[in-house]
């Protein structure tokens, strides 16, 4: 009568065989029609494996096919089958996640809803948008241009919004905006049995009973499958520009940022950029005609309604910045500028790699994304660049300081695996003491995270997350393995 | 194996007898003390009745005691207690909700944990704040008056943050900083079995598995108790102004608080009062020396760090304001004239009360509470109005505009109780048809809500929320049939 599941307490799980596998995909294929199926070796390959790499699926984990059905009542249908016949499934959307969120550790059915891309409904006057799972984000804002409104997060390009929610994704905006759970009002979910519910209607504020659109996003399909979403948008911000901010001391530059949300004003980006970030860029010549200061940066995206109030907010700003030992303050306004700018922060994973290979030719990276208290920033980065430069591995770090969230982009040729797995796992141990999470944004998939997990949120809340993933999926076919173990017999470990 | 729970499907609760209730209550009295609990009858009624009584208790509707833990694992320990002798736990705070949220429908333990109330630690460069349950939230207001901080919510006087969470309650200033959802960061929680967890640590922003947080929050005491909470701060807002402005037509006001959204400006409030709450307020003479016009009022507060963007924002407020036909703009800065405005927003349900007793000396008012598409407002409020009227009910209207938010204060003597009744009802249900929902604040408790609810989300919805229920609460001791039912051989009606 426990309100918590001990993985020990568990039997492992059991999938169907073969044979049974293979009549429900032909039941599927007549559900979905035969165009929209697929069993060919290099889709299955992609569904299982990011174009990063980082957390690499083992040899046999890809999935019997994958499907691509076009309607909420098609996914409900194949889910169904699934959950009669036992079979895994493991849904999919825009494939940009980089923990091994699509990695299919019992195999079974792909249903990837890249084909349900529809934008169902605009309220325009109520700054809110239905849509399906498979719509990209940036095809989403791309949509809302001329309504001079935009959906908050900025995740990696690409992203749908499927995958945003499962992933509770964020971006560069996410200061201003917040995660994807704060940008949505409702969504329609599969259940592992089948069912379809609605967590709500299009409130804007609701105390009507458990927050299921919440329990959902971030939950990495292992509680359900979206079908579609109501998110809420936002108005465009008018007469934005970019602050950068070049700081000789980390400490500083996390003071400014505490001393800007102390001041009252509204930041739409509070990014950071690390002085080694900054010398691979200049040594790459990656950064167009602009000179950058080798030092630290701070990039600040601002915005007001009225010049008046740009200039007041901009004045803030730059005393905020000088008065925490900041330099080389300058105000990009046009737009080329403010491009070049954001290039330079949107590339950095790109650009720190290219500037690896050139002193180790066989260089990997592996970004890391915890998160901690704003305060904590300058103990989590002195910390453990100091450990990785011990170690000789180069590093280069940089993130979203306005919520500190930290990638450090760990550097290393194959040798180093090993050391640079170890240390990157200390960093997270260290951002768990400073009272933050292995993840900000990313999420846990199947990555080493899962086991740091327990360490930071405690082995029962973990048990509690179990106790709700089998309440909605008794016979865990849903995502198995996600987040957290669901079978005493798994010993997957993403790097062995 | 379904992911849902249909109420048909299970047994009536049974809980412990009257023997083993007195004899736990030896035992639990030995964990707190004899001095922290207590059956006086006075208690036991005040810890049934909240003072409005708009849902009131039955005859034997009250606890077997109260208990005051002053610790975690005080709480822990006596829900242990519970859990194992099978006897119902309600947990109290400040008392104010109002839908019955902590009748006993099965008599047992009262938990207040209103002596729980320390502020645990301030990290005043995190903007965030540690405390416990009983902490009120105009209190921790006071206490952060001297750091320039505050807490987000304003619900009514009185309530303290474990219920504000329990609730997901909020208030006026919900249109700039969310509900109480939006403003906490990670909760210590005993589970029904006395298992203790923390749903997460401070970090602002994490993608680390399923969101525990929010769904405790509004959970409404049915899965656990809130014994710590870290909460999300906010700077003051700096030279605040409450812009009045007044309509003919409701549409307008909408209209208005919609361009207001398009004109990217911040409001700290969106409140909107009709033409019959103010009729009441110049009637009763209630609103101080100024003369109140008697059309609808939009009462917005504004605020800017600096002064020059308050007047750029008073102006888009204005020209906004004018577009849409609103007149008679007004913008109070003092603080004593602000005072006196904000002071009729804030009596208006005594207000209306006081004015309808002089034609009607035995009325009583009902507050309603739906919460509907800012879109949706005017035909909520016209054909709301209109069907009271036609019933020859009075009614006042008032609300939080920019969240849709509705208060309907319905006035009628006690033999219209019955007709007011379906017509609250009738507004709910218009609300579900205007894509909104029955409760924008207060929480469902025990109200009539409750069936609402299932016309709302659906049944499967609600048959889920059964399921996380009884995951969490194996035996349905926590707070039951709250928000929905759990025991298909009850069938009570809160006013019948």
């Amino acid at each position: 009568m426990s309100s918590t599941t001990k993985l020990h307490d568990l039997k492992p799980l059991q999938f169907a065989s073969e044979d049974t596998i293979q009549s429900a995909m032909k039941n599927i294929s007549q559900i979905v029609g035969p165009d929209n199926m697929t069993v060919s070796k290099s889709e299955l390959d992609n569904h299982s494996t990011d174009s990063s790499n980082f957390v690499p699926p083992k040899d046999h984990e890809r999935p019997h096919c994958i499907v691509y059905p076009t309607s909420a009542e098609q996914v409900s249908q194949i889910v169904k089958i699934c959950h009669d016949e036992n079979i895994p499934v493991v849904p999919y959307s825009g494939g940009t996640a980089i923990e091994g969120h699509f990695i299919p550790t019992h195999r079974g059915i792909c249903i990837d809803v890249s084909k349900m891309n529809k934008i169902v409904q605009l309220h325009e006057d109520d700054l809110d948008v239905v849509v399906q799972p498979g719509v990209g984000w940036m095809e989403l804002n791309e949509y809302l241009e001329p309504y001079n409104l935009m959906f908050g997060p900025d995740p990696g390009p690409g992203a749908m919004i499927g995958g945003i929610l499962a992933t509770n994704a964020s971006g560069t905006n996410a200061v201003r905006y917040g995660a994807a759970k704060d940008n949505v009002l409702s969504m329609t979910v599969v259940l592992a049995d089948g069912t379809i519910i609605k967590t709500k209607n299009r409130p804007r504020k609701s105390s009507n009973g458990y927050n299921l659109t919440n329990l959902f996003v971030g939950s990495e399909g292992t509680l359900g499958i979206v079908v579609e979403a109501t998110l809420k948008l936002h108005v465009k911000p008018k007469n934005e520009v970019i602050a950068m901010i070049n700081f000789k001391s980390i400490t500083d530059a996390t003071k400014t940022v505490s001393g800007l949300f102390k001041s009252g004003i509204t930041c739409n980006a509070l990014e950071f950029m690390d002085d080694r970030q900054m010398l691979a860029i200049s040594e790459m010549g990656t950064g167009g005609e602009r000179t950058w200061s080798p030092h630290h940066l701070l990039l600040i995206k601002l915005s007001s309604p009225n010049l008046n109030s740009l200039n007041d907010v901009i004045k803030t700003v730059k005393d905020v910045g000088i008065e925490n030992n900041g330099f080389n303050i300058e105000i990009a306004k046009d737009d080329e500028t403010k491009e070049e700018i954001w290039r330079v922060r949107k590339t950095l994973l790109w650009n720190s790699l290219q500037w690896a290979k050139k002193v180790k030719p066989n260089a990997t990276i592996l970004p890391t994304d915890v998160c901690v208290p704003v305060s904590k920033l300058p103990e989590l980065i002195t910390k453990t660049m100091d450990r990785l430069n011990d170690a000789d591995l180069l590093a280069t770090a940089a993130g979203h300081a306005g919520d500190g969230n930290l990638h450090v982009l760990v550097i290393f040729e194959p040798d180093q695996a090993k050391v640079a797995h170890e240390l990157i796992n200390e960093m997270s141990k260290l951002a768990i003491e400073l009272d933050g999470t292995v993840s900000g944004e990313h999420g846990i998939g199947v990555s080493d995270k899962r086991e740091l997990l327990e360490q930071e949120l405690g082995i029962e809340t973990i048990d509690l997350m179990r106790t709700i993933k089998f309440a909605l999926d008794k016979k865990g076919i849903l995502n198995p393995d996600h987040i957290f173990k669901i079978d005493p017999s798994e010993d997957r470990h993403p790097f062995s």
